[in-house]
């Protein structure tokens, strides 16, 4: 084999073990996997211990991995969820996006935060985790309750705008500032692209399922979403965008299909591959030194208000249902996990936010993704395993989780 | 996204769409997907029209995609069938990899080429592809006729000796020569590496899977499985072996458990990314112009003994239940593939053999595919849709199927 295979091998082993085990932990301990593949990556990563320095390929994998992981997010996001859950789910998922952003943008710049990295930091606060939100949900067998339909209602089209968001903000922050002029464009342009894709993608994949049937490969499916999946990363990308909204998009094209033909078990096992090395960067990026007084104030703070907003915001619309109501959906919404990780891994990359403003936006991710679930348990206790709950759930629990 | 992303997310996008198209172009052909992959790379590769060259982070993404094919390769070869199949098997499979490399070896040394050339040329010759193969006799619906289960089952075994060859080989020739010194020692551990994987091994997967129910992942099996094969990969590697030995063995240590934890589906939904883009690349390296009328005899030579070591030799144990039964094993055992294919890219790659030797093995490989399916169809004539043997297939196809 070539000089080099031999240690992209022993990297990609030790990376992929590394963050596979801190997850597992982090699962017996009833914590999200999630943070424990990040926090591998910090332990082991160049800011700490600097046992595992991640290689450009590596960090090529860990974007194609980001690509993959919103395009499952894509994938389980079905259109035809968002008209059945309604319009108090579209009111929820509204405020809940309107009040994290403004909430977030006010506390940056009256903090003296530079203008486009206050952007950054509240577009990465505005769209709640439907992963960390289902899964908990889940294990807590209470899909089938009302405020859980809306809870995940919600988080379903909040994904939605906080893509249109970070579609705009991606296209019209520069280093100097915001360039105003644009902003009207490329909202519309991703205002256009979200309404083709919600409307008119599901409906073309209709019309190619014939043909997809004629195709020899058993896995015609598969093949065509993940050439989609590419394709619209890769334009997504050359039009300035995030590649990640491509491949979101990608995903909620085939996302009616995708039951039918068993698509999720199959994307599902390449982020199982990918994932980790995503996850693993992301933390392998995070310098824990700049955490001193002053970050750490604004970090809380930060996370606090993120809390707040979501909780407010979302169970407002809930409230006239009472308290129960109020609080479950407020604390289901609150989560925040991949969008909000990939938002401020842009804008690290694009250099539109500092160190700083980057550890503010894992910490404020991380302690949302860690507080939300032994909440939820508390909430939910006398839903929990109501029989005509669990009879519901078995229906609905298939649209809201992957396998 | 950082400069570079939208480049390469181009480049994944444009190799994997123009492979498939390939690929399912050459099935509707009823021609084998693989072909057309390989020639999507040639035809778009640096050495024809120049369109597309493989940067590196391709390349590292198609060595993966090499180590994921052989992974699925050992998955799909059970201990369990060789024991079944018995004694024929294991003799059909013996005098099939000893005679194609003795006439290999002694065609290439004939003709004046180097001694490594000629090892790597010969060690190509040597295995049969299961895949080709299994997907052959099952389109027909013959997997339950006892000729079919030789094949299988002589194919299975003649992967693991082209694999301890592969060791052999790459741990023994540099570029001076054999170190015939080395000789013994690398082949001793081939051997007692590939005792230990066939023997203790499964064993070993049995002992941990108490400790997998328990764990909370509920891809737990897959994620080990991927673990395992990242390691064996990188310690292959490390210890001087080919990188594809050590996931071939991973493969092999979880076949039997594969079944009942649904690997196969998986683990292909990795191969359905990463594979095109090694097929691909695979073509990319072949230079077309070194074909030359004294490199096509050299070509159509290989390719006629490859054929006619593999049917005599494979044939001859047969030959006492009727010519039916020779040919039937000696045909169906005629077709190289992916090991073929990855002996002489390694021997490539260790600047071992020359472009021409390149071009020789995947000549050598592609006519012996394309012309194993249609010789098959005819012999298996009066044996497709015999009821008694349809009803036996049912049993036997989930053991060479993946799916």
């Amino acid at each position: 084999m070539p000089s080099g295979t031999d240690t992209l091998l022993l990297e990609l082993f030790v990376i992929f073990v590394c963050a596979k085990v801190f997850g597992e932990v982090f699962e017996q301990l009833s914590l999200p996997a999630v943070i424990g593949e990040i926090l591998a990556g910090v332990i082991l990563g160049p800011y700490a211990t600097g046992l595992v320095a991640p290689s450009e390929t590596v960090t090529s994998i860990a974007e194609i991995g980001a690509i993959f992981l919103l395009f499952t997010v894509g994938l389980e996001t079905r259109p035809q969820d968002l008209i059945r859950v309604g319009s108090t789910s579209l009111r929820v998922a509204v405020a809940g996006v309107v009040a994290p952003f403004v909430l977030g943008f006010g506390f940056m710049r009256l903090t003296h935060q530079p203008l486009h990295e206050s952007i950054f930091v509240a577009a990465a606060m505005v769209a709640t985790s439907i992963g960390i939100t289902a899964r908990v949900l889940r294990d807590l067998r209470v899909l089938g309750t009302r405020t859980a339909r809306i809870i995940l209602g919600a988080a379903v089209f909040d994904d939605i705008l906080g893509m249109v968001i970070l579609a705009v903000v991606a296209g019209v922050v520069t280093g100097g500032g915001i360039r105003w002029v644009h902003l009207g464009v490329v909202t519309a342009e991703a205002v256009a692209f979200t309404g083709f894709m919600l409307f008119l993608g599901p409906r073309l994949v209709k019309r190619l399922r014939p043909g997809m049937e004629r195709m020899s490969s058993q896995d015609a499916p598969l093949i065509l979403a993940l050439a989609l999946c590419l394709g619209l990363s890769a334009a997504a990308a050359r039009i300035g965008m995030a590649a990640i909204i491509g491949a979101f998009f990608a995903g909620l094209v085939f996302a009616d299909y995708a039951p039918e033909r068993k698509l999720m078990p199959r994307t599902h096992a390449i982020n199982e591959f990918l994932a980790p090395y995503f996850f693993f960067t992301m933390g392998a990026r995070l310098n824990v030194r700049v955490f001193d007084r002053s970050i750490l104030f604004a970090a809380v703070m930060v996370t606090l208000l993120a809390i707040l907003s979501k909780m407010v915001a979302c169970g407002l619309p809930m409230l006239k249902e009472g308290w129960r109501g109020f609080l479950r959906v407020g604390v289901g919404m609150t989560p925040r996990g991949e969008v909000a990780l990939i938002v401020a891994l842009i804008g690290l990359q694009m250099k539109m936010i500092s160190q700083r403003a980057y550890a503010i936006v894992i910490f404020m991710t991380a302690a949302t993704t860690l507080l939300a679930p032994p909440l939820l348990k508390v909430l939910y206790r006398d839903a929990i395993a109501a029989p005509e709950v669990l009879e519901v759930e078995t229906e609905t629990s298939e649209t809201a989780t992957p396998e």
